[in-house]
């Protein structure tokens, strides 16, 4: 078995390493590629456009956790996404830092702060801040645990209405219930046809009045253009976004430089070079015993 | 018993209520006092010169929960400081959410997006950057709980070096072994004679290089031109301050705008009116029953 690496150079010298510390065969970008018919496994963010070079390809792995942005696979060829040690953690902590930063005021502090004004804020303690999250998974609960820990009431939005341990779930036909008590909502959903396009201005007007908003799920699930109407009419007081669309966010993007506004450049889950190598160690090594790989994604789900 | 209440209007109505509603007296400002001899509590930030005014004066509450700004009480007058339910989760919450921001590179990501600059940082996981909390007191105890759930080795500096569960606790005849292993120094220590200056060259010095630093004690503790040459250096990569020496800081300090630095003004512990009023209300009822006030300082260790 043999993988062909293609992404970053800084990612293929870690790659390389772990590799051939396991001495298993890897090579490193399309160029170096000498016999088609040994490659067995890929990892690419984004695919060569026919994959049927490699006859013998068992399976893809993305280099990120998101796969969203993926063709579907050819008969036989199994998708993986990373889902390095220590991913779902990160994004935890980039959840609940922007949660509390828009709790806390920070966007209205930090505009204060580039004028020197000292100016104390009225606050509310967390109890009175309703959390809603969207998406119940491992990474939602993970999050809804360090918040409810930190006193806020915690409710998630549940497609399988499945009950998470802490949280009141509502299942999709209680959306607008569920919108309308979530002082702070937080979107961990993956690009699906369900939640593409999900926030827009109607979504957005079941929210309380100077809602807050955080959004690590992906850029194509809220309309930027929604979200600044929402900002301007007070629906929205804050808004924290690590994925937007498109990205990268254009330099002279209003978002950037709007002060209820926190842009930060896809950058909850990075994945380290080590741990994803790792990953797919495990891949080539599940599909050596003919295992499920581990981060396989169900086709029909799409995550 | 009579409460002098010396603080905003904006405070005084809300304190007015409760008050009333618990059919306690209370006047609002000293040209509202008819009867000084009446007067047995006195509610202040800064109290007035002469407290002999009040010849029946039993106890002192102070507004905040800091009382380092205090003269000595004269003799048989206790001095409390607002303990509301809440204020010590408050500095909690703004103590974590300012530990993940640097440690999760804000800052600079702050200063990117000012420039529309979408780019990611490398960045590593929570267990390599290992926390240091000077002052193991209750509010010490909640950020580590937190932290350490959130996956950072946390070690903490103790006066009494009493042991603290989860918590590596340094005595400190060790300061120098503590802050040498402080990825990520916080402060939560109280103004005393011990603690002003603290943070001086030298002190920053003993910090591993690159060393993030969490500034929610007293302002007083921490020499700010040290600081800024410690980040000059690199000794210091970026520091968070709600609390700086003088306050409020001037408009035009270098902290207010250096990208490495963010400032918040005094606003980790903000005590609500209600919660402030009904503390009050307990000292007046623990004077009343002859017992111990809530928040009584002890005047020798000076919190």
């Amino acid at each position: 078995m043999t993988l062909l690496f293609l992404s970053t150079a800084e990612r293929g010298a870690v790659w390389q390493r772990v590799f051939d510390a396991a001495g298993e065969p890897i090579v490193i970008g399309e160029d170096a590629v000498e016999d088609r018919d040994a490659i067995t496994h890929l990892l690419c963010w984004n695919p060569p456009a026919d994959l049927s070079r490699y006859p013998n390809l068992k399976a893809v792995i993305c280099a990120g956790a998101g796969v969203d942005h993926l063709p579907p696979m050819p008969e036989g060829v199994v998708l993986s996404r990373t889902v390095a040690p220590g991913i779902e953690e990160m994004v935890r902590d980039w959840t609940v830092m922007a949660s509390l930063m828009l709790h806390r005021d920070m966007p209205a502090y930090l505009d204060q702060a580039a004028r020197g004004d000292w100016q104390a804020r009225p606050t509310r303690p967390a109890r009175t801040r309703r959390v809603g999250i969207m998406g119940t998974g491992r990474i939602g609960a993970l999050v809804a645990e360090s918040l409810r820990d930190l006193g806020f009431p915690v409710a998630g939005l549940s497609r399988s209405g499945r009950p998470v341990a802490g949280m009141d779930i509502y299942a999709p036909d209680r959306t607008e219930t569920f919108l309308a008590r979530s002082d702070l909502l937080i979107c961990l959903l993956p690009l699906t046809d369900e939640t593409r396009g999900l926030m827009d201005a109607r979504f957005l007007s079941c929210l309380p009045q100077g809602a807050l908003l955080v959004q690590a799920g992906r850029g194509a699930q809220l309309d930027l253009d929604a979200l600044r109407a929402a900002l301007d009419s007070g629906q929205v007081a804050a808004a924290a976004l690590d994925v937007t669309e498109p990205e990268p966010l254009p330099a002279d993007h209003w978002a950037w430089r709007d002060p209820r506004v926190i842009v930060t450049p896809h950058v909850a889950a990075l994945t380290n070079h080590e741990e994803g190598a790792r990953h797919a160690l495990a891949v080539i090594e599940a599909t050596r015993r003919g295992a499920p790989v581990p981060g396989g994604v169900d086709p029909d789900r799409g995550y």
